[in-house]
């Protein structure tokens, strides 16, 4: 009920009576009166007079509420290890495609290779869940569509040129501005879940212990409305994935690659591929052309991008 | 201790006094008497008299101290509802390679699509833990392997020409002989692990309820030996991983495959495909021809071979 108010107060975006509020939701206006106070107890300004209420600003806060449609699917915590580990058990126990874990700050944000991913306030921290009806191999796809969409999503809501780097970061100018992680669980032929984790420096403060990222805020001179971009990268997501069979999803990787064409270094395993990243194959490996004319498939490993 | 002196009876093949065992296994004869009793309160039959112990016969049951060397990875349970179930909670603990969970019955044995596996006694029933340093992509290769480590064993212990159906059945004269379940976990570009579950008819009574289903009792005329057959299973799938990169591991199923050649009729999702099953790609998807000679490539589904 909270949710179907928050949604009139913005539509109308106009001062609603208490009685118009109780007639159209079909509740009490005591029952009005208690959705309004918990949103304003989880950070909503709300005014409420003798005439009504007006919703005056919604906090920058990823909660359900701000994803129109979709509050019931939106599990928002201030704080948690990690959202990876919230929507793999969500997963586990049969939560459906589109399922959303967001929280305000990671204490164990998990990056790719088994790394710490630093999640400080201000960042956007989320987990999606999806159940693409997929065999296993065309899953490092959903990587791929996956920073497309966030860079995408930064492009359009903010112009700025965002670029994608194989597998899956999102840069700009260079610099790191989020990353991806993703996490099967398969059997045998069927994928049964794959979590789409996204780490971004939205409203982050970059120290000098991370020159080697960037963040929105820092770009931009100004803070950005980490909800709009929340539910852009997860719409834009689930978008892609309904044609995660098709070679336009390559395609338009392809068109974001800030990879292709570089000099590159990749450590997998054992050893280094060195050379001219060419493309990527339909699954999502990386051609890298070596100085001897051979070519390299590589499926993963730690890219580094020469400047030499 | 218990395992080491099954080990020392063993190889001896002879009787071995208790001051030898002592010796040997630097414990007091009491520790030693100790392990003895352990071992035929699990259904070893070991005979004792004053001049030692003489290893009489093992229960063909699979218990951890009939895969040598192996003993400490064996987790064996008389009943249990999945072996799938109990070396997913290891592997997610972090559970080595080589890990194995056997059973005497499954009550809730699970099957590929989320079938039922009926698991009666007298059935081989394992699930192994692998680690393979690869690609999620590379996975449905170790279907393929597993399938082939099955068909060989049989073939090479009991002289049964058995073969595999697409995706990872094993049949003798069309019939299925056993069936194989993989389950994995991975992060973006990295197999976490890969489950293999193994159900094998070895000494099931077939009744008429399963007129498509054999058993090796039925077809030998006598009870096989589980524990031989089971550890050569495991060894040819252990055996067939180091080198699950390499085109050998299709070009084996290939050799055993019963698919090939024949006209199948494969349920994927909304979709039949039915014609000629002509080959696998190198990630292990079914190529089949249809009758307008265009080709589909099945990654997943429910293969039915045709005798129209």
């Amino acid at each position: 009920m909270c949710y179907e108010l928050l949604r009139l107060l913005r539509e109308r975006g106009d001062r609603v009576s208490g009685e118009a509020l109780s007639r159209e939701l079909g509740v009490s206006r005591v029952a009005v009166w208690k959705s309004v106070r918990e949103l304003v107890a989880a950070g909503y300004d709300i005014s409420a007079t003798s005439r009504g209420y007006f919703l005056i600003s919604s906090p920058d806060v990823l909660l359900p509420g701000e994803f129109p449609g979709w509050e019931d699917r939106v599990h928002y915590l201030e704080e948690v290890d990690s959202t990876m580990t919230v929507a793999r058990d969500l997963a586990r126990k049969g939560a459906e495609q589109g399922t959303l874990v967001t929280a305000e700050r990671q204490t164990g944000g998990r990056g790719r290779l088994a790394r710490v991913w630093f999640s400080p306030p201000g960042g956007i921290y989320m987990t999606l869940v999806t159940r693409p009806a997929v065999a296993a191999f065309m899953a490092p796809r959903i990587n791929l569509l996956s920073a497309v969409a966030v860079a995408s999503a930064v492009e359009s809501l903010h112009g700025i040129p965002a670029r994608v780097k194989w597998p899956n970061d999102v840069l700009v100018d260079g610099k790191k501005l989020c990353g991806i992680l993703a996490e099967m669980e398969a059997e045998t032929d069927a994928v049964r879940f794959v979590n789409v984790g996204v780490g971004l420096n939205a409203n982050v403060r970059i120290t000098d212990a991370f020159p080697d990222a960037v963040s929105l805020c820092h770009l931009l001179g100004h803070h950005v409305n980490r909800r709009l971009l929340a539910w852009e990268v997860v719409e834009g997501i689930l978008r892609r994935l309904q044609c995660v069979q098709s070679a336009d999803i390559l395609d338009e990787w392809r068109r974001y690659a800030h990879t292709l064409g570089r000099r590159v270094s990749i450590a997998t395993g054992d050893t280094t591929v060195e050379g001219l990243a060419s493309d990527i194959d339909e699954f999502g490996a990386l051609l890298v052309k070596r100085d001897d004319g051979s070519l390299a498939t590589v499926v993963a490993g730690d890219c580094v991008h020469r400047t030499d």
